[in-house]
């Protein structure tokens, strides 16, 4: 009974209620919102946003809108459901992103080749699969392993619903005419406030995950480690306050960068931020090209030029043990997806360490490594996190296109270090 | 008075129609027709099928569309309109192919990635535009000039309506649901007739087009070449023919090709034309996978497999002026694509020399190469033609996807002869 | 007087010569020894072996000969010899291998194409750079920060003289000949010991160099870290023990490997350790191909390869921390480049804790990071090893190509995962 | 009897002579001369500059003194000497070039990494096959089929010797050090006569190479052409002329160039002929960098970069049959690399039509095809040149590079358009 109940306690009613119909409803409840979400999120698009991949690493919406769904038919549906027939057997290699154990998969790169099935058809196939999840989910009988799989498969849903957005903005970025995704909403005009530093004093701590609550593997076990005292900044780093490294000339002097950042700044031409603007005063946003404000967080960084920057400024990006412990001081509010803003926004000043959650996800200096005593889960879902431990950086924090039920202070994102398409930017930390 | 006049000169009514009313109504039928049977193609799409790019040799239906139609706008209108104001500035830019003159261009491998200007805003621009071009053409006063361009732009459009259709079979062929354009119309159940080979004295001979009618201009001028007396095969080589050369290790052979042919085999690993199945009884149409007809043409082949085959068949691929020769001879009749019937068919017994229009496209052993005295078009047109004339192979005779109207005896397609996406296929020839 | 002397106290004579008599005695002893080793090292090769470059990753031996002399000029000579000239301003430019600091280089991949200077010339440089260092090191008045830096240049050369090896090993594996570096010496016939494995604590532990003695900036400061409980394996994988892996099908199979290291897998065609003959029986050496030693350990495994081994043996790799403190337990002995051996061996059962240093470097599953606390070196010399702090994994112990004076508990060596052109092996750990 | 014989038929003593011994004595001498001529070339390098290739297309030195040997046993000794054991097995695979009847061979762009064999290796491999060749031909009964072999290894060596300056060239201009391959020579100071055209008649013509001198297959048959009447310029372009066009923005308009050669241009970022300094003033040649002389012929200008310069020029490339007609007026006679000058030179004013034969090679507009009625030899031989007739032009007349025996009117070179580091330039034609 973890999982899905436990994550949504608070709602339960107090009343005379069986406790199976409780649950049984509180999951449908959750299982229907989440899924309402991504559908939402697509609503703006035209057909043919659907279908392209505009590079190797992102996926196309419709590939997003049934690659979650194919979640429930291979790891819930099959296995809950006697005798359950796929909606169609070809989906099952279509839309497998990289689960050798259940089978072969379409080549990643090749997402955007396929025009059909349409929209229509990928419509209809999530419409089918929501249909007997909601059958699924009536039953009182539910295995607390499939409702933990299922529970799964909404966070993991959630996190494509970022994808989907991210990728959609690097779409968009690609096309001459610079489309908007949604007309710009109203940015709040305040002033970010003053940059400092609040002091930590580390020693033998404890990072992780623990509880009933939902939590990816990557975030267990909960484990002691040390950490000396340190600095970390009040909030990210600004528009404002990367603009003076790019005028300083922090892309032409190698002297900031790990040598893989100035091979990659090189080989790429990189010159700025990937949405900014050549004349730096503008940023391509989800709302269309936008003068750059200055107050608001530097976003799409890759770790290369979150760390060049960190080290032009004299300062660090913090470890993730930093961050964590600084985080559980914070409380989980920021711009998140559902405020529909689409963009990071200047930091308010109502908290002495700002920003924590929401608005960009912040670059860390640690490797994405297996927690000591880590174990993956058994079988296919094993390779939900595990297998990518290598060659990428830990992120913390969320951002604006993260909904807010996803995030925590234990949620370890990660990317490769050149990786630029996501909300990604830094906090700063010092030694003491 | 030329290009399209000239063209139509068979239609035109003998009473008393004034002679402007007369042409203006023709122009008006041609180029209404001519638009009209792009439409028709895209037709059986969905949204999606207009987007995608399956390689950068390709273009997306989409893009096809928009392009036939900057074609007017960019040398038609903004020169016979007075103060013409184009429909969208950026589609000058967008829909720009290769003319340098005219100014800078997208980049045609990122085609695939423009999902916006939508399906339907580029049936809009076609929509305005060819209202445009209908109140030009009842004008008057048109220039020979003018309606030479007009003329021009039409034939562009028919080799736009070939290329939709052999992008779009690419397309669906990189899909794993394998999805057909069309439903598959009836095939005739013929067999093909017995190879044969026609004997041909050469000599002093003269090529190339000549008189009012439209030609490109690589097909000018008429020029004296001389040619040894050759043997000319009777058809077309069959798929089952073909597959003899396969199922004899032709691609296993160093020994048969060219050598970049063979490079090319071993880089791609190549092992039998594009489209045929792995067990080689089945190829992929634009309707669908069919069994393979062991009557019907071999097509998609590359120049460098149909030059294998025939150093294996111990014949060669006729130069083209053996092939203008020969074809002098023969009705511009075949399987064109008005005949909907989507893919090359069994030749029939009624001619001495068969399938030399229609079916497949034959490649010819002839490097597409200026003829003596050629004179590309000043300005802009110059470039449609002249700059592709290095590492090409001349290949005559239209195919399935060619409208009837396009082809004749001394047209000229070219390929690079690695190219296995067109209907291509070969007739073999001999020395005396 | 730090560096270079308090890393020879041992050897200081007691008798009445005055201090800087037996300084310089020793300086120059140490210098010219290990100067002397490099050279001893290139003496089996012929003229033609000096030049090529098999890949970019590897320089050829030429250009280590004359790299490793440019450090003395560039970073001693001409800042402790007044109006210092170069031997040839070219070679500043030819021989710098990353330090942006001092001034553009000549691009890695190209190291190859110089046949000029011959090997002549790069011989009369090294001896002429000899001269003046002995010169140098005969002054009584060198700054301490000047001795520090030559110390780091020997160090710098002895991490050389085993790229040098390993450089040349990837070279004649490259050429069908497979030619020896040298003949074969005796192999000890010992059967390795049965794996076990051995238990420490853990706990709240220091690791990192500290005091006078020479360590290279990475492995500082020292500093506390957390370490759970684990079990750590008596002796390195040896080659039976990786053959039952590939037997197995490890390499058909994706469940055992990283993301990253499957696709490495794939794209790359692995099938077995890099210099391992198809037949699985011999494995390509130094001393030409041999049979494999089912009791040597496996080597030049990249860290896809040896984090592969372990999951499908149930176990992990160590930490780095893990590794050190293990490593405290055991002497600084083992098979290094002085025994002449090139090449690991069966370990010997002399201790409960064997192979910890020589014979292979072995893999941590630590991302190479810096220490908390870690400041690069001031000016160029802090290009030596911060810059590299991401994307590669922690190796320690040392090799057969290691020279022993070179090793140490707290060296941290460094390679990217897919690297497999080392002398790389690989230690079990596990949980407790 | 043909081949060699017919070939020094002008040597034959007359005097009272045995027929076979005069034969043997000739051939020797012929052999002799030409292997000889190959040493002589490579005199001027230390051991290391025979080992590197400096690109795919080039090889080593090494590599051609061993691979012309290597004809020799391969095509000649085997075959002509019962029992043949071959000096070394593997030396089959290793210098074979692209002789796929005959078997497997060592990867093109691979032969840079073989430092073995040695240079002496390679040069007891010559000496030992040329004692071989020398006994073989002391006999009496040599088949003609041998002698013709013979003298086609001997005309293949001959190819071989300008690939083998032309490659070091390319090598050392790769070496920031730029070396000069020899000191300087005498350069004579005459100016270049003022450019004009000559006319030619054109007509039915022959083309081709017959009688009983030696010929490459390509070459033959002779056979009817038809040309119409020409223009030929007296001589080739000069860098002087080709100055203007650079100055003029030549390489920044993509109006003068065919698409794949401003899809070059651009790739590549050609801004000037390879081997030309950035400030136009200098280039470099095999006596290192030397001030650019504006009277010498232009030289190492791809195909694409000819055609644009003619195209720029009003004028075109002659096509090969319009070379051959006109080179038939012309003596055979130029500067070739007996000369021993290593670069073209001014044209001197002693005849109508200059520089036909030697300074620089001539892309003619003509696709290299074969001849009508074009039968490549039986056999492995067959690979010679017919299976590179595709995707390459024709080259006329022979450099500074090419031994003067080597050369003919009817003689065709051929390259890829791309190809920049042969000694090639150009001669313009115009219509009438």
């Amino acid at each position: 009974m973890r999982g899905i109940v436990a994550q949504n306690h608070a709602l339960l009613p107090v009343d005379g209620m069986q406790l199976a119909d409780r649950i049984s409803m509180i999951q449908d409840n959750r299982f229907r919102l989440v899924r309402a979400a991504t559908l939402a999120l697509s609503e703006p698009l035209s057909p043919e946003d659907y279908v392209v991949q505009s590079m190797p690493d992102a996926s196309p919406t419709k590939w997003h809108l049934a690659h979650t769904t194919w979640f429930f038919e291979e790891f819930v549906l099959q296995h809950a459901v006697p005798g359950y027939k796929f909606h169609d057997d070809q989906f099952r290699y279509l839309f497998n992103s990289y689960y050798n154990t259940v089978g072969p998969m379409h080549s990643r790169p090749h997402r955007g080749l396929l025009s059909r099935p349409t929209v229509e058809q990928v419509l209809a196939y999530r419409a089918r699969i929501d249909e007997r999840m909601k059958v699924l989910l009536q039953r009182e009988d539910l295995s607390p392993e499939i409702l933990d799989v299922i529970t799964l498969g909404l966070n993991h849903e959630q996190q494509h619903q970022e994808l989907l957005l991210t990728d959609l903005k690097h779409l968009f970025s690609c096309n001459p005419l610079l489309p908007a995704y949604v007309r710009e909403s109203a940015t709040p005009l305040r002033s970010s406030p003053a940059l400092s530093f609040k002091s930590f004093d580390g020693g033998l701590i404890e990072i992780g995950h623990e509880g009933d609550e939902f939590s990816f593997d990557n975030e267990r076990p909960r484990h002691r480690t040390y950490t000396t005292a340190f600095h970390l900044a009040n909030r990210a780093i600004t528009n404002g306050e990367y603009l003076e490294f790019v005028r300083a000339g922090g892309y032409e002097n190698p002297v900031h960068w790990l040598s893989d950042g100035w091979a990659t700044v090189q080989r790429e031409g990189w010159k700025r931020p990937i949405y900014w603007s050549a004349s730096l005063d503008a940023e391509f946003t989800l709302t269309g090209l936008r003068g750059l404000n200055p107050h608001s967080p530097v976003c799409h960084l890759s770790y290369y030029e979150a760390d060049a920057f960190a080290h032009w400024a004299g300062a660090r990006l913090p470890s993730e043990a930093e961050w964590e412990l600084a985080a559980n001081e914070a409380p989980v509010r920021g711009n998140f997806v559902e405020n529909r803003r689409w963009h990071p926004e200047p930091a308010s000043s109502d908290n002495s360490l700002l920003q924590m959650f929401g608005d960009v996800w912040e670059w860390t200096q640690s490797a994405y490594a297996p927690y000591p005593g880590f174990k993956p889960a058994k079988g296919a879902l094993g390779e939900y996190n595990g297998k990518f431990m290598v060659n990428q950086l830990v992120l913390r924090g969320g951002s604006c296109a993260t909904p807010a039920s996803h995030i925590r202070a234990s949620y370890r994102n990660f990317f490769s270090p050149a990786a630029r398409w996501q909300f990604t930017g830094l906090r700063l930390a010092r030694d003491v």
